[in-house]
């Protein structure tokens, strides 16, 4: 099962890509939600129902004109993981960490495929990264680890676009301020279901700039797996349907090459990931007016 | 005006406090809605009619019964300043900030006065900080300084619960994790509205731990106002109705403390703000079954 969320003059609608065309899932049965939130808090068994509902469903979008959102355009939380890749944490200058590193991002960063990353008058150092996104299904507190993946209703692929002029500003060096800006979150194309994306600790990762390779890595490299993220997290707060796990970055970010590279207005960034799609968003100016 | 959210088997409800009860919004008049984020979304002048409507409004519940929740229970953003009063940077053994630290908390921290903090088996050092909350009405990106306060929708009492085990581990020391633990921000009793609030940068702020007095301040001492905090974060991100700032605490948190004090089951933690009222709640064990 392929899930998109597609922006419409009713507002956001939640579709199943079905034969190359988004298929409306409230509108082929009333019954179903119109979210793709809504669908990650059914039941597996449900959302199954409502994807074999979607055969001859009435309200279809053409993926050449659509405009994407991300998948999940409202969740409740998005949860990001720092320096989870080995060899990103060896290129940041930083200890590799005992246990994860969580820090924030705000639902106001996230875009979807196709929709412009905007780069901030207020920002010189505007650094890209690849993640594997995942998106809690079933919520849930105090989940043990050899349960964790029953708590996983996709995954997508995630740019965490980072300030790093931002992120390590000031005497505490709180990194949220820098991930959080508008347009900061591109996620999408599609929310994949885990029986088509495979093992999702055995997943190619690339990133390309203006068609060049700048991260090129597995999933098999993450320190934390997500079964391990899962419990970890939710040991601290309840997770709920739709919550976004940003998984953290290979190496090769720009700040760590010689000389440092930014994003400038213009750039191309596509961010790949077996099984799961390509992610693909243009840099463009903040309007000055 | 003074609206809270009381929790009814229909779910959260947005009520005005009118002449000591709880007179539901929504039942008053069903053209206004039915959450506390819903009123903050609308303009000063029909928040002003929806309050007026209450005056005979069929369903009320009373105080001494009624369960709270935070005034706005399901904000989009929780926006946590650290470090924002001079004397508590220097307790913190932390320089003076020269711009605003942010970090985040989730909507699952939230709880209402009288409820229970939840002292999670996973942290040891968990310490109690006094805040004034400030809710955002109409929403924005990039509002000047000297427009800040058309934004503000109401003000609150809150409570940053931090375990300082978990907020200062890790190598990169961020303190997101410590602060994010289910039930970690009680706020209420009340969202205040500005004309009744008066002047919230001249306003007492004191904490009392089990009757004692912990932390006895004035928001006279911010470092960074309001207005200021607003033009800042507006900077960054686009600001919703129903968002959430946590804008600091004053000295004299456990943690700086010699021998540090730490809450423990059954302790009672009060937090009062003049003209806003007084958010109690108590600290329970984490069941462990």
């Amino acid at each position: 099962m392929r899930w998109v969320t597609v922006a419409t003059e009713d507002g956001p609608r939640a579709c199943g890509v079905v034969r190359g065309s988004y298929v409306d899932v409230n509108a082929a049965d009333p019954r179903r939600p119109a979210t793709v939130r809504g669908l990650l808090a059914l039941g597996e068994g449900e959302r199954r129902a409502a994807w074999e509902a979607l055969e001859g469903g009435p309200v279809r979008y053409d993926p050449a004109t659509a405009r994407l959102l991300a998948p999940v355009p409202d969740p409740r939380k998005i949860l990001c993981i720092g320096l989870n890749y080995r060899d990103h944490a060896i290129e940041s200058g930083a200890e590799i960490p005992g246990e994860p590193v969580l820090f924030a991002k705000y639902a106001t960063t996230l875009i979807g495929h196709g929709a412009p990353i905007v780069l901030p008058r207020a920002c010189r150092e505007v650094d890209y990264e690849a993640e594997l996104v995942v998106a809690i299904g079933r919520g849930g507190r105090h989940i043990p680890r050899d349960r964790a993946f029953e708590h996983v209703g996709g995954y997508t692929v995630g740019h965490d676009v980072s300030a790093r002029d931002w992120q390590f500003r000031g005497p505490a060096r709180q990194w949220t301020i820098g991930k959080t800006f508008d347009t900061f979150a591109p996620a999408g194309p599609e929310l994949v279901s885990p029986d088509e994306a495979g093992d999702p600790h055995d997943l190619g990762i690339r990133l390309r700039l203006n068609g060049q390779v700048m991260q090129d890595s597995s999933t098999t490299q993450l320190i934390f797996g997500i079964d391990v993220l899962i419990a970890y997290l939710s040991q601290v707060m309840t997770l709920e349907p739709g919550d976004l796990i940003y998984t953290g970055t290979p190496p090769g970010v720009g700040m760590a090459r010689k000389p440092p590279v930014w994003l400038k207005a213009g750039d191309v960034v596509e961010v790949e990931i077996d099984r799961l799609g390509t992610l693909s968003n243009t840099v463009v100016a903040e309007n000055t007016d």
